[in-house]
């Protein structure tokens, strides 16, 4: 199961979290935007009990992390080129 | 320059907006979501002018497109592995 | 795999969709509520492709269906009793 | 009267406050969702002002709930079968 | 039964929109705002499914109207004095 | 200069602000509502700068006040009848 | 009275609603943005009465304009150097 | 780069914010406006880079400031007359 994660956090821990967002195996990706969000995720897991386990224990408890909205990913179209 | 675009599309033409969309060379992947967005589409440009030129013109314009919200991606940070 | 969609309806229409929803096989509840959406249909699916073709072609095509967002469940607690 | 009660809740709390929000008797379902609310409480009670009350006391003083956003349900169409 | 419903009119209709809405007998203000709404209007009705009716009919049917938000009103305290 | 002030309280407080807020001279009316706002304060004052200074003096410092959205009113239709 | 509007338009209109803008004589500035919006624009007026006849009569009338968000700017602090 | 970025701020801190913000070399104005957010800022910098740091160092750091969003400014078109 795939999901983008948008994340605001605590002012000044930006970077912080970034960092220990992309340490997260699960993790494949972490944007730094600008916008409503500070930062977006995406996340692959197994199945949708591991994705919960993954966003409440590994994403939503790193120091910073203010708020978290989840979109599931019901299909990906991907150019097989280099990652974006 | 990078960015994602958020898009909301008219009723039924979300797969025939997800397939022209995969087709624009500037875009990297598209994501069909379950959220109050309908599709998700990472995009790279060489530079802010091309980026609003290509939105304007390639995105936009493609039938059943009804709203953009587009989000400048300012650092990421991504695991070297197979693409997700 | 369980979904909440909230539905926005064109005017006029808020009746004939609600009673058209209620006859989707996959639909076990249907409230019009009072705030930013006019419909929430509680859904349930055997998997998420699954899911995604009764939203795109169920749902989003009864005539008045304006806009969706979808909101997948993760886990669900309920009271054993007669259904609300 | 019926409604909807869409809850954020404090990192970390997601599970404690399901667990204390199915013990609630004027509630008949709790919802943990993806999207921009962490719970989705369906409840039950006969007038608007024990209504009121119920939220203020019992659901909004649960240790965790950050904030609340109640839509009344004005209609229910429901599937006889088992409840979802 | 108490509301406050939000609207959004088509471009150019807002006068008119505000005029009929004004003869609508269960409404008692109408209020041309600047923010994300066009009017707000406050409405008194005998139960819920009156409430209903009313904005299902005499509200959402007028020309020019696009999108209606109702918010239930709980309670209310006023100051005794002139209607502002 | 009239104005529709959105307001979201802390948790437990909805009764003490609503107290409070109708004890403003300058506001006419006070609504609990159900959505995404806890609060609605109909205010009156004589110019931009007065309201400015009610809602920074004597609104937002009001405790348990977590945040407010204000709503300029251009322009009214009330019905001459009792006050709502 | 000054007011920032916030706009959004019809596919394939930007720049044509931005150039049509720029003639309004109590317009500013106007932005073309990425984000929830498409064009911000900065408006000065004598009052009230006049900022409400503009936005309805010279803004939401030019072709392509889908719908407008008015902030009020109640106090301006700027730089003395060249305009932005 | 040119951006708008939309503060939201502590209670009682709005004026302290403001005089801080209008302090930053590359603030060229500052609006405290009604609506959803408190203060509007406008900003210009030489680089993508720069403008994420004078808004995670600069800004996001003023003591009050509790969020920020930032709408990247693609296009300006501006009266030669004298700065709003």
């Amino acid at each position: 199961m795939e999901a983008l994660v948008f994340i605001n956090v605590d002012i000044g821990t930006e970077d912080s979290v970034m960092e220990q967002l992309s340490k997260v195996p699960e993790v494949s990706a972490v944007f730094f935007v600008y916008g409503p969000y500070d930062l977006i995720v995406k996340l692959n897991s197994d199945d949708a009990e591991k994705l919960r386990a993954i966003i409440r224990d590994k994403i939503r408890k790193i120091p910073g992390v203010r708020s978290t909205t989840t979109l599931i990913v019901a299909k990906t179209l991907q150019r097989a080129g280099p990652p974006y």
